[in-house]
This record gives C-alpha cells, sequence and structure tokens, in this order.
C-alpha cells in the first residue's frame, strides 16, 4: 500500500448524531475558548489547573511569545519550552473545523496566526520562541530539553494540514522552510549534528510533510531521526556538558536517563515502551508511517512488537496508557493500578495516530478496535461535555479525599481544569475531534474498509458514494448504503468490533450472509450499482474482565455496552463506591437518557449488595453485613461533568 | 498514679521461648553487629541500602564522629543531621542487654561510649558532632532541621537507661549537663529561645530524665516542649530566613509547612496525627509522659483523641502506622492501601512507647493490645531472624517487580537491608527488644496488672512473686503461680486480648471462675500465700475484615491467630499471591514448625482456588476458570527471611 489512500475520498460528511455534537461544539466552543485562551483574551480565569506547581496557568502568553518573537511587541518570553504548540495545535484543530464548518471569522483568524508565525520564524527557518527571546545562543544546545523539534514538528503538522484545507501556501511554506532548517542541521553529514530530539514528534511531521510534498528529503530526514534514536547513548550526556550542567530547564530531566526518553536503544532493538508514554506514542506513530513508506520490514517488526506490548500488556480497558505519574510514564507489563494511574489524554490521543499509521500498512480489525476504544473511552474522557474544560489524568478510579489527602493520588485530579500550565493536552483532544473524519475509511486500490461506526455521506474519488446511517454507540443497528455508478467491483469491508466477534448479523439486500472474518473484518464485494448492508452488532451489556496477571482487577469486572466502557459515579450512587458489590450474573438494564449528560446510554441494576457498617472499629472478625442496592453506571468518557465524587470503573463482583 | 510503679519490680526474668530467642540474639548478633557497624569495623560492608539516594551506607562514621568532636581524630562529620543517635540508641540497647545478660566485653565497650561522649560534651553541656565540627555559628539557629533536641533527647534516654541499669554516674551527668544546657537556651524566659524542635524525642527524654532524677526543672522543660508546640507558626520560618533561607540540611523541609512537623497548631487543639509519623508517634509519647506526670487533663484528653484517631482509624492490621513515603507521613483516616504504605519500623516502635505512657495513666486492655499486636507484627517485622538484617519501611503486600518497576512503589523493599544512610530503625527495634521486660506489667498500690504474655518470673518489692508460664504466642494455655509471702491483699489483673474476648476461660487453683471484664482486664483478688490462675485463650485462626470505610481491604481478609497476623509468601504459595482466593468459611489447619523459620506456627488450607489464565488477552468477557488450591501462611514478621518474592497480608476471600 501507499501513501495515496486516503486522498481518495472526495467528500465526507458526518452525520452521526453523537459525533455531529462533538463537531459542533469543537467549532462553537472549544476552538473559540482555545482562541481566547492562546490570546489570554478576556482575562479568561483558569479553573483549577493542578499543575499550576509546575509553573502558572494564570496566562497562556503562547500567542504573545511569538509576537515577540517576530518583533510586533516588546516583553519576556513565558512558559513551558514548548508554549508555542499551544498555538500550532490550535491552528491544526481550526483547520479541521474549517473543513467541516466555513467560518470566515475563524479562517481570518487562522491566517493572522500563519502570518504571525511567519513573522515570528527566522530567515533560517527556526522558530522557537523561548530560545529566540531569552537564548538564541542555545539554539539546538540542548536537544534533551530543549523541544525545539517537537514544536517545530507540531507546526508542520498544523502547516500540512491547514495547507491541505485551506490552500494556503504561506503555511506550507514555514513548514518546509523550518524542516529545511532542521535537514541542514541534522543527519550524518559533516558538521551537522548527529542526535535526536527528547521529545519525539518530529519524525511524524516530517512524514506528513513528505505526504504533501513528495519531498524525497523530509522522508529521508524522519527515518534518520527514527533510527539514530538510541544509537548513540552519551549524545544527551556531551550535549549538556557542553551547554552547562546546571542549565536544565525542567529539574532532574539530565539524570534521569535515555530509557526515559525512550533512547536507550536502536528501536529495533526495543521490546516494550518504556519511559514518558507520549514520547513513546509520538515516536511509534513516527516509526509506523516511516516504516510504511519506506518499505522497511525491520522498522515495521519494531512498531508491530511495540503495538503489541502495548494494547496486550498495558493498556487499561478505557484504551488509557501511562501507568504512573513519576515521569508520566509506562511502568511494566500487567500493571495497571486504577487508583494512581496517569493515563494522560495526550497519550490516548497519540494512540489514535499510532494505531491509524498501523492500519494504513496493514488493514486489521484491531486498529480499528483501538481507535474506536479511544474515541468512545480513553481520548473523549479528557474533554468536559461543555468542551472547555479538560483532563490532563484519565484514572479508572478517583476520590476526592484520596486525591487530596494521599500524596501518591494527588495528580489524579477529581475536577475538570479550564487549561495546564503545561497545556499539551486540550489542544490534542480537540484536534483529534475535529479530524475524526480522517479516522473511518481505509482505501486501496480495490478495497473500500470502513473501521468506524460514525455516521456518514462519503463520495470516493472512484465515483463510489457510501451512506452509513446509525445511533452508534447507543444504537448497533447500522445501514450501509452503497452506490457504484460506474459499477467497477469492488470489496467494502467492515469491520466487526471484538466486543461483538461472537454475536452479529449481516444482511446484503435484506438477505442474510455469513461472509468470513479476515483478521477482524468482513468483506462484501460490491458489483451492482446499488446495495445496502445492514449490519446488527452485540449491544448486550458485557461484563469484561482483565487477564489474572493484572492485580488490581482481581475479582472485579468493567461493564462495557458496545464500544463504551461505564462508570460509577458518586452523582448517582450514594459513596462510598468501594462497598458495592455486584451479584453473580446481574441483570443489567440499559436505556437512553437524553436529558442527562447531552444524551447518554445509562446501565442500571438491581442485582448489587452494599455492605453495612454500624460499628466504630477498624477490625471486625464478623462477615460484612450486606443489604440490596441499586447501582448506576454512566460511560466513563461523561464522567466528573456534574459534582464531584468518587468515580469507579472496575466493580467488585461476587461469583 | 505516679511513677514509682514500674520500679516495684525487684527482678524480672523471662521465660519465654518465643522471647528468650530475641533476648539471646539481641546479646550475642544484634548488638555486637552494630558496635561493628558504628564504629567502620571490619569494612562490614552494607547490603541493600535503598535508601542510598539520601546519603551513602558505606559507612556509619557515627562513633568517627563523636571522636573528631571529642579531639581524639581528624576528619570530617559524616552522616546525617542525627548520626550521633545510632551511638545513644546503641548504648540505650546495650544498656537493655546488660540487665539480662551481663557481658564485661559488652560493659566495657558501653563504660568506653560514655567516655567517649563525655569528652565530645562541650563544657555548656551541648553536644550535636555536626553542629561542632561543621558549623558551630549555627548551633540552636535553625532547629526546624537541625535534630540537635532530637539527638541530645536520645543520649538523654541512653544516659539515663544506662546509669539505671549500671549505675554509670557518668552517664547520668551527660545527660543532665545536657538537659541543663537546653534549659539555659530554651523557655519563655528572657533571652531564651521560644522554640520547639523540628523533630520531637525530647519531649519524653526530659520526663524520663525527671523519673531518674525528680528535678523539676527536667520536668517543667518537657512540659514547655510539650505546650509550645505549635503556639507560634512563624517559628520555624523567622529562624530559616535568620539562617539563611538557601541553607537547608535536606530539600524541601523549610516549604513542607508546620503540618508536616506536627506543630501547626497547640497540640490542645490538634484532633488527628498527621505529617510524618515517627514525629507524631514521639511527641505522643512524650505528651502522655508529662500529661501524667503533671496531672494535666487537657494534655491528656489530647492524648487520648490522638491515640483514639490512630488506633480506630489509621492503623494498619499488623500495627503499622504511616500511610505515605511521601514525607514518611500520615494521610488521612481509613486509608490503608497496602501496597504502598510506609509502616516505619520506629513508628511501630514508638507506638509501644506511646502505649506504655498511657497504660501507665490509665490500666486499660486497648494499651495491652497494642503493645501485643507491635511486639508480635509491625515492630517486629522490622528486624530479620538473624537479627543483622533490618526494615525502615514495612508494606502489607509485596512484590519485587512492583518495586523495580512502579516508581510509587520503590520504597518498598523486598529484602531486608543489614544497615540504612538513615539508620533510626535498627537500633530503635533493638532497644525495644531488649527491653520488653519494661512493657510486661502495670502497677498501683493495690494492684498488679500483667498485660502481655510472655513468660516470666518477676518478684516485686512487696515480696510478691509471679510466675507465668506459657508458650505463646503458639499456645494459649497460660498458667500463673503467684506467692504472695506476707499475705498481703491485693489484685492480679490480666489482660484479656480483644482478639479473645468472646472466648476464654479463667481457673482459680482448678476451679472456674468468671471474672468481671473492667475495661479489657479481669481482676483477681489474691489474699492466700500462693495461689495459680489458669487462662485458656482463643487460639482459633480468625478471618479479620476491615471496616467498610477502608477501601483497600474491601472483600479481603487477614489471618490472625493469637495475636499473630499471617501472611502468604511467594516462598510457599506460586505465585502470583493475587490469583488465590480463600472460599467461604475456609477450614485453617495451624501446627508448629520448628525448623522452618526458626520455629513458627503454620497455618494451612485447602479451602482455596487460584485463578487459571490460558490465554494472551488482556480482557474477557468470561468468567474466570479457578481450579482448587492449598495456601500456606507464616507469620507477618517472619516474611523476607528466605528466598525474595511476594507477600500478603490481605487474600481474596468467596463469601
Ligand atoms: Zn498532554
Ligand atoms: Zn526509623
Amino acid at each position: 500500500m501507499d501513501t495515496k489512500q486516503s486522498t481518495q475520498i472526495n467528500n465526507l460528511k458526518i452525520t452521526s448524531p453523537f459525533w455531529k455534537r462533538y463537531r459542533k461544539l469543537m467549532a462553537d466552543d472549544s476552538i473559540p475558548f482555545q482562541w481566547d485562551m492562546i490570546n489570554d483574551n478576556n482575562d479568561v480565569e483558569v479553573e483549577n489547573d493542578p499543575f499550576a506547581a509546575g509553573g502558572s496557568a494564570d496566562k497562556s502568553h503562547a500567542i504573545a511569545n511569538l509576537k515577540i518573537a517576530a518583533g510586533r511587541m516588546k516583553g519576556d518570553f513565558f512558559g513551558m519550552e514548548f508554549q508555542d504548540t499551544d498555538v500550532y495545535k490550535w491552528l491544526e484543530s481550526a483547520a479541521y473545523v474549517l473543513n467541516y464548518a466555513p467560518s470566515d471569522k475563524l479562517k481570518k483568524e487562522a491566517d493572522s496566526v500563519v502570518d504571525l508565525i511567519a513573522d515570528a520564524q527566522e530567515d533560517d527557518g527556526y522558530l522557537s520562541t523561548m530560545f529566540q527571546i531569552e537564548m538564541p545562543e542555545r539554539k539546538f544546545k540542548r536537544l534533551q530539553q530543549s523541544h525545539e523539534l517537537y514544536s517545530m514538528g507540531h507546526y508542520i503538522e498544523a502547516g500540512v494540514a491547514y495547507y491541505t484545507i485551506t490552500g494556503n501556501q504561506k503555511a506550507l511554506n514555514i513548514a518546509k522552510k523550518m524542516a529545511d532548517c532542521i535537514d541542514s542541521h541534522f543527519g550524518t553529514g559533516e558538521g551537522k549534528i548527529l542526535g535526536i530530539p527528547g521529545h519525539p514528534e518530529i519524525e511524524n511531521a516530517l512524514a506528513r510533510l513528505y505526504d504533501a510534498t513528495h519531498e524525497q528529503k523530509y522522508l529521508d530526514l524522519a527515518k534518520y531521526f527514527i533510527t539514530q534514536r538510541g544509537k548513540d547513548p552519551e549524545f544527551f550526556n556531551k550535549q549538556n556538558k557542553a551547554d552547562g550542567a546546571d542549565r536544565n530547564f525542567f529539574p532532574g530531566l539530565d539524570t534521569i536517563g535515555n530509557a526515559y526518553y525512550f533512547a536507550d536503544k536502536p528501536v529495533t532493538e526495543q521490546t516494550e515502551p518504556h519511559g514518558h508514554a507520549v514520547r513513546v506514542l509520538y515516536f511509534c506513530t513516527g516509526l509506523a508511517h516511516v516504516a510504511r513508506l519506506t518499505h522497511d520490514k525491520e522498522l515495521m517488526d519494531s512498531a508491530n512488537r511495540l503495538w503489541k506490548d502495548i494494547v496486550k500488556k498495558q493498556m487499561y480497558v478505557t484504551g488509557n496508557v501511562g501507568q504512573t505519574t513519576t515521569g508520566e510514564a509506562f511502568t511494566y507489563d500487567y500493571d495497571l493500578p486504577n487508583d494512581t494511574d496517569y493515563g494522560e489524554t495526550c497519550a490516548s490521543v497519540a494512540m489514535v495516530f499510532f494505531a491509524k499509521q498501523m492500519m494504513e500498512t496493514r488493514m486489521s480489525g484491531q486498529y480499528g478496535d483501538i481507535i474506536e476504544k479511544e474515541l468512545f473511552n480513553g481520548a473523549l474522557s479528557g474533554i468536559a461535555l461543555d468542551g472547555k474544560h479538560y483532563f490532563y489524568v484519565n484514572p479508572l478510579e478517583a476520590d476526592p479525599r484520596a486525591s487530596h489527602g494521599n500524596p501518591g493520588k494527588n495528580h489524579i485530579n477529581t475536577r475538570r481544569s479550564s487549561w495546564f500550565a503545561c497545556a499539551c493536552c486540550p489542544s490534542n483532544i480537540t484536534r483529534l475531534l475535529a479530524s475524526i473524519d480522517k479516522y473511518m475509511y481505509e482505501v486501496n486500490d480495490d478495497v473500500i474498509l470502513s473501521h468506524q461506526f460514525i455516521a456518514n455521506d462519503t463520495t470516493f474519488k472512484n465515483g463510489v458514494e457510501v451512506n452509513q446511517e446509525s445511533n452508534f454507540p447507543w444504537s448497533g443497528d447500522i445501514k450501509f448504503t452503497i452506490t457504484n455508478q460506474n459499477k467497477e467491483d469492488f470489496k467494502f469491508g467492515i469491520r466487526i468490533p471484538s466486543w461483538s466477534r461472537n454475536k452479529y448479523d449481516v444482511k446484503v439486500n435484506g438477505d442474510s450472509v455469513d461472509p468470513e472474518l479476515q483478521d477482524g473484518i468482513i468483506y462484501i464485494l460490491v458489483s451492482d450499482s446499488e446495495m445496502t448492508i445492514t449490519l446488527s452488532l452485540d449491544m448486550d451489556t458485557k461484563l469484561v474482565r482483565a487477564n489474572t496477571k493484572v492485580k488490581d482487577d482481581m475479582n472485579k469486572v468493567a461493564i462495557q455496552r458496545g464500544p463504551v466502557v461505564y462508570c460509577a459515579e458518586e452523582a448517582d450512587n450514594k459513596a462510598p463506591l468501594w462497598d458495592y458489590r455486584l451479584d453473580d450474573k446481574p441483570q443489567m438494564d440499559y436505556k437512553y437518557e437524553k436529558s442527562l449528560l447531552d444524551g447518554v446510554g445509562v446501565i442500571e441494576t438491581s442485582d448489587a449488595k452494599m455492605a453495612q457498617e454500624d460499628g466504630d472499629e477498624l477490625y471486625y472478625t464478623d462477615d460484612i453485613s450486606w443489604k440490596p442496592a441499586k447501582m448506576t453506571f454512566i460511560p466513563y468518557y461523561a464522567w466528573a461533568n456534574r459534582s464531584e465524587g468518587q468515580m469507579r470503573v472496575w466493580q467488585d463482583i461476587n461469583r
């Protein structure tokens, strides 16, 4: 397969009620809100930033930094080394919004940002406002921590997206000039820095730039950063020493070790993820992208190996990844503590990017499964229903008392924040939600694969039209109407989700069929000019258990219906939530509640008990007395949108 | 009651096989080993110090520091601010050993240490080698962190003990001179420091000095430190500012806040423990001691309030206290995580001190219960069976993989260490175990209360002789033979342990009696010249559950027989331990195994299941399949004396 397939979509319109709401939310609320935030408009007040200790989020100053670098205003740099990326990811989000919700106002704002960025960019293509404003002499001198390539990578992604969608050539030119600058400084050539960035991002960015320009040097440079990583374990130390031992941008980053940066050995020797989760997953996205573009089997094997370990051994049932707050990092296989996890929103967003790149190499249901899992759970949990409050950390179990009272849990925020001193997550979830159209189809010469149940009307360049109707995820009845004017045969693929693998029904033009399941996908030959395919998925409420190697989930179940993982929240269930226990084989009743949480499917059961305690002793030798109890579960993504309280994904069960 | 009761014991000889072994271990192994350690003899190699990051434990240098301060050798100070206390606590331990195992060699070593300390002490009584050697100008200038009064307090305790047992007057004189020095510097008088130490210890030390000397000024000074604490929330800040903001002895101790030091408000306003656990418990020991000596009801109410919160809301079933490694601290009521707890050995030792002071005020079974709980579990866990390896942290659940792989658990050591850079715990457990004779009886004018089932022969000053025979904790049959030559009536009290409260049998001279239980104690009038009392305690194996407010113990049980809490260890049970589940009402078989772990009672059951896993998926919708399994439990205190592996106190149960 090659890079062109995704471009074969001519026009795609999302009609899914669930996703239309989010798309509108992006356009009407999130993107304008973030615009105000990065511009420090309206004295916007930051609510509840749990990271205030690591810097203040009273303001963003991100646009201001660019203005200062551009010479448009005077002032000092403010923020993280990568503060610029808040602007770039806003621009990328805006591009995607403009693709489905044209707006002169937004277009003008975005164009003005492109102009500003062009002004801030130096003649040689360099752009990183902290260094330009505060320490120009240290450019590219402390790559372990500088985030310069991370920042420029994010611009390149934004510029490519904005150019592709709006045709703004300037946006692309900035990206190319930036990439040329990097190309002139990095690589194996004489006088170049034989080094890598502390935080991956540039790899996938350069591959995207290659997709847009087909200029080989960008792909070569991307591959260089992929293969150079881990080759020279002394690179960071050498640079730090030359730059000055006591000049860290963040304490301890010089001594944390190469493993934290996923730079302890070449990726071809890496067997499992470790260190900072988002670094690993951004790298994996670039890895899979470059491996595909360069047909490099060894790199693709590495991507497969890492994919498998993450998904089969280190992923929460909600799709969240990163088990510890210490270094925002992976820990080890089957270690999945629920009340101390990290599960950064960015990590779940990056899992979608990684999955998409894997899927483009090989059509396999597992990649669509993970995209779906993140879209309906782990990633989506990162944004409030109002589009203007966010989670950085996504726990599977939360208790405000614990977050305030036990230091090992004080990274678990039980109220969503409007912004963060380190604001990577908000604009990451918006750029994903504004671009879900990119994550629905996979196409090659004779296959159109619809791997997400996101209702849509789509026309392809070959004239094929696909109409998918459904009320997914609340309903599992999906109807595809396919118009094939040219009557050229092709195979229409549909992913059968892993949660429906044992029970689903397919009808073609009203007749039941039973196509073979190939790697999680069924294929139906389309030869007529019109065809309907209806699919009924298994929408029974499931009790999910974890592998018995997972200590923290033993004798517990997670509740899942379709792709949606449910949780108990204190707003519906009297605390403490740990005092509930499901009976064996509980009857689970599902109903859609239009007025709750902007419309959600709710699951209730009366087959539960709650522990009763009358005494004030700490330990007893008698049994607990239980009384019958009702439990109510809401989708995990929708938690923390009402009053602050306990939340729990894994429920005790008596079986 | 007053202070004289404990002195009414004339002679006490421990005959308990269990405790004789430990007493011999102290004399033959622990005290000689620690002597070598503090003297840096034989290039003694420190195994497995988990705290190496906070300083090196390659050497102790504690005696060397004193020699340098005494002018006997040249060199630099090395170690923690309170390195001197390793010597003092060794001296106190040695005193107690000399009380039951006279040894010329040990006496000579201890006398030489007293001489050395006298030489190191300054003319005005001051002694803290770090300050004397490195920064004499900073004496008493940064009390928040200096540990000067903590160090001198430990000497005073040691000096009083050594004087009391050996008659060494010099040892007492050093203590008095030290206390006089402190008295001249601290208090409400003009020109004095109206301040408190960051780490309590001096309070109880001064009260002990008063007990030995009956000099009122020492009691007054002790009371000053008790009541002054928390009165001036700016004291530490003011001192730090004057001393220099950047001159911390340990990073962050200036900004951690008064609550960490239990100095956020006066103790009469403190409702629950918080901050550093050992600080709180040393303070509580002094508080109860001073409250009793001064008949101060308000202070005693404070001690009662704190006692109750700790024991009823923040104590692990093993007696361990301190739930978090962050600040070695308490967290909040009913927060008792098992795999991230701290449970410092010193904290359990201090609980015994606190309980003893409470008991001296009021004879109540609860205090004896806690002394027993610590002696057989939480405190005893701190020392290996060889007497030469120690735990600082005592978890209730451990997994070597987690300790190495999850940073939130890397304070959980799964192998015992021979020493620590911060070596507070080893000499604390030895001074407790060498002095358990102090924790067995409580006496007042007409009562002799035997509150521990530690077999012994004891004569009292009034001529009464008590012989207690038993093989406790393995057997619950206790026989008291009381000889009362003078035939003066008195009441003999016996604590009925909380775990036996529902089932016990008492016979006086062979006849069953049923004396009233008063506050956990039965009293039997002794008027004849000889009397036997036999007591049969409930030695059934118990399944203990926690209050349902404790999240981490829900649907789990701890196994307890007599006072001994049991655990499953990987050496006896195939890992992973979390895959076991007890059946409802499991049959538990007890047997004593002479050759195992120096002789322990072992509990086995065949009424358990182990989860089976064939697949390599992370999540499943089918039930777990269980197969019958045997489980073996050993006493908690004896864990980590064989191969390194998992350990678990709380077992899942299916009921
Ligand atoms: Zn983020
Ligand atoms: Zn200690």
